[in-house]
């Protein structure tokens, strides 16, 4: 590996562990004074937690899934997680690396569920699910979908197409997968005392964009830093181009759909909304930031901040309280950049020289991920809440999670 | 391109994206808590629409000027913008991060004019402006400055000079050109309500450090980052090392200018001002950051932080309404710096073994911008005024912009 | 220097510029809401002077000790500071941004000690300190540590070892530097009006975790940016990735380290605690982060983590008043990290197939590193407070230095 690809390498990876408190102020901002101290907790408890056990195992059971033991849909190992490798062990430099920015996915995932659970989750319970949540949903699926010899990763192959799954930077593994599990655990939790539309508003919008700007900057580390993990920066290099400016200009596009959306809605336009639709074209262009001419991903981050924008009033028509919009952002932002792929995909997408064959495979993967996640997670949400209980109790609930879990409070600023 | 080359412009790309939140937070702490997210929200418009208009037609605005078609001074295009490599089509990986590289600058020049209108302006109305302003100021000066065949970029072989114009990372193209947009929307607008001095206060003193920190660390991409997209770095730069320790020496020394002379003048030293103050010398240096030996870095950040420190006083004098100090900041540290050049820069300044000619280029170069942006932008503003209305109702203003634009509050801290 | 190493060390270089804010937030958060301006300006302060001064002679002081005069311990000059390659004069890029490189640290050391005497210095008075310290302190122990020819560099030359003092990143030239001097100063200055358990809390746990971000992703570049400046990166490269996966990991296991021993000890966990965890565990990574395995990583952060939880009571029970903990997490976590070597590090670890000898090395230059910038600063401080005086009148302590100090408020909100 040179060192311009190592460079990139660590460069992505630190800009991915920025990500994490970034989605720790995106949250934070958008809760109310008396719980953003929990609500930052859960992503940089997560951040502790999750970094820790991919580090030990997570890493070899993502990676080591290149086996003649198969099995369609399941669990690949080619080897004992816990002893292949362990603690990652014996790796040169270039997988030490790429461990890390792989280790930075994982907590990044498993951090953006805890949008759907503001206000109300039990510090304790979110750790204890957050470790078994990394363990048998995140680790496995980014294997399945990234992983040589996963099964969505050979999805093509196993169908006999021509064509592959695309998801380059994790629309399915990333955001469709945490989306899926901050449905169930929304449905788990049920919703916030008082839940109902615009009683909840944002307690800090600087805080918001402040999140959403280390998130976009960040981003450029999370779409195109496995160019680097993998070595393939260099003169022959021909997609890297094409990934800086689609995340950079899908996210500038859906600020612009979202805002217009809202404008003719609801006469306004608001900077949280600016905020979540560059989020939303984020999300949208990470599984097709390769494989889309800037135009197209013009288009996609339109529709998707408008899509977004239009998709998280669902929430109050369904009754479900995805309490920060992880459904409608990375859900709904993360199916459409994984099926627009189908359509405008180069070379192979239906109104780009191919046929349908992109389209069932962006289809099948998107929709095998999500009901993986969101059964596994319901589970796993159920039988904590059942057993120590994931809830608080109301009256904590209501005075604010800060002083009664944390015995803190954010703001002392008179 | 080599694959150190792709890292570095990849990542100073992404260095000046997040450079455009950090004018929304530098600007957005120093206004009213009313009007902290319309304040912001004039940075995140112009990040979504010029730089969707960046791709689809400014980077070829700016870069198709290699014509015989000439002319001084004046539009020039080698082909029409809006079909040759529409929205970047065709282009290969280095070119594209060079674009986006390019899309960044757009992006903060146009977000840096939207200190001179805090308080008053309709967001509507600012990003039609913004539109038209990218794309009849920013695009052809950036083309005329940097572009092959731009007449500003060729003045010296105009002049028959043996120097050229020096601009390296924008004192014109940036600085200035929206330090003279910003006075004039400033007469557009007209002066905020109460307009005096000390009435005006930051509402969030670590906002706006935050954002000065974020310019900071941004403006080492802004500065360096043509060296990687150019393809220069390798064994035989010789500018790079300069660039950065320039970029870091004169934000440096500019603080301590500042809060000596706010020391001197008013008894007291203000974290505002240190914070100003390394805004002034990073403006400073950044045309002049490739071509002067560190000590004159130095010395040119000491002067600009302490000339700063006074010219953002004129307004008062003078009596209009540049709301945050483009022109104090941008408009005195882009000359200081340009013109500094005619003196220092090695080789070729009037003090460092060269003549009067860099001195000439720099004024005439430094003096053309702010004329044609100032008059241009003056007349887009006033048109935009007559017609649909820039500036908002008083009462609006008065009661703050973001309940009566944009419905929200940025705020809700008990 | 190929491409990809001088992108690592410009990088590397924007990160550590990056981390004096990040300090900034980190302590202005912790601080009452009447002292935050005042705090954040001892940083920025730093960044002004002694980044200045570091362009000018501290670069040499540091880096020109390979000399025969020797001598041990002592100030080692191969040259005179003040003329030779003065300001950086006549170096080469690479040279250059090591140069920067290097001016990061000296101004993060020194901002870093500013916590230990929050609420209650005179900004001028710091700034003399500042820039003393910096030239009879952090200057010269980062010659003896780092540089070619230093005693601590070469101690195990002097003592006939086989092994070699380890310090990566500066785990006695920084933190141990740092909270040493930290705690003179505390002393010299003495305790806050009404100094006990529980009464000064931080007044913004937002900007506290920002700071705590900011810091850990500057870390990357702290830790693994020599890398870059000694042009290591490529394929032989066997260090950079362990020194990655470290700084990540050593972090997160701290963070769970800190909060289970304060979930046990007070009954909950907190952000702030969370925070300060991560900062303890990169602070105990920073000397160890180039020599250990993964797994020793995150035994050592967890350590680190728990041990800082406990620590920082100390200061209650011995009666100083280093008020945000610099010698709780750079002390005892420098220390920790430093010692741990002594077993740990790979092939001359006591457990690691060594034997005494690196043990005694890191015992010898840490307490020596300890000694001295203590001894030294309590002359300093004293000297500063007997004659212009350091701490302010109790009175503006009690109001708050922002007023009585910057005539600022740091928050204007309604």
């Amino acid at each position: 590996m040179d060192s311009g690809n190592l460079t990139w390498a660590i460069v992505a990876s630190a800009l991915v562990v920025f990500m994490a408190p970034g989605i720790a102020f995106f949250y934070g901002g958008m809760v109310r004074a008396k719980s953003v101290v929990s609500m930052m907790m859960l992503s940089f408890g997560a951040m502790g937690l999750v970094g820790v056990l991919w580090v030990i195992y997570g890493f070899n059971m993502a990676t080591l899934t290149d086996t003649d033991a198969g099995g369609f849909p399941g669990f690949q190992f080619a080897g004992n997680p816990f002893t292949e490798n362990f603690a990652l062990a014996g790796y040169d430099t270039a997988t030490l690396i790429g461990a890390t920015y792989g280790a930075t996915f994982a907590v990044a995932t498993t951090a953006l569920i805890s949008g759907a659970i503001a206000d109300r989750a039990r510090f304790g319970s979110w750790m204890i699910f957050a470790g078994i949540w990394a363990t048998i949903v995140y680790f496995p699926v980014a294997g399945w979908v990234w992983g040589s010899g996963g099964w969505i990763y050979d999805l093509g192959e196993i169908f006999g197409f021509s064509a592959s799954t695309i998801d380059y930077a994790g629309g399915t593994a990333v955001h469709i997968n945490s989306a899926a599990a901050a449905l169930a655990l929304a449905l788990v939790l049920g919703r916030r005392v008082g839940f109902a539309k615009g009683v909840h508003r944002p307690h800090n919008v600087p805080l918001v964009l402040l999140g959403v700007a280390i998130l976009w900057f960040g981003w450029f580390g999370f779409n195109a830093g496995a160019e680097g993990t993998l070595g393939l920066l260099g003169p022959e290099n021909d997609t890297v181009g094409r990934i800086i400016v689609n995340t950079f200009v899908a996210g500038a596009a859906a600020i612009l759909g979202w805002v217009v959306v809202e404008k003719i809605k609801d006469g306004k336009a608001t900077s949280v909304g600016a905020g979540s639709g560059a989020i939303a074209g984020l999300v949208a262009i990470t599984p097709a930031c390769a494989t889309l001419d800037p135009i197209w991903a013009i288009v996609l981050g339109v529709i998707a901040g408008a899509a977004c924008c239009l998709a998280i009033e669902l929430k109050y028509k369904l009754g479900f309280d995805d309490s920060l919009d992880v459904v409608g952002l990375h859900g709904i932002g993360g199916f459409l950049g994984c099926w627009y792929l189908g359509f405008f995909a180069q070379g192979t997408g239906l109104f780009m020289g191919g046929n349908y064959e992109q389209l069932v495979l962006q289809v099948v993967a998107s929709v095998a991920v999500a009901l993986y996640s969101f059964v596994v997670t319901y589970g796993v949400g159920l039988g904590i809440e059942k057993t120590i209980g994931f809830r608080v109790k109301n009256e904590d609930e209501v005075a604010g999670l800060d002083t009664a879990v944390h015995g803190e409070e954010a703001y002392a600023l008179i």
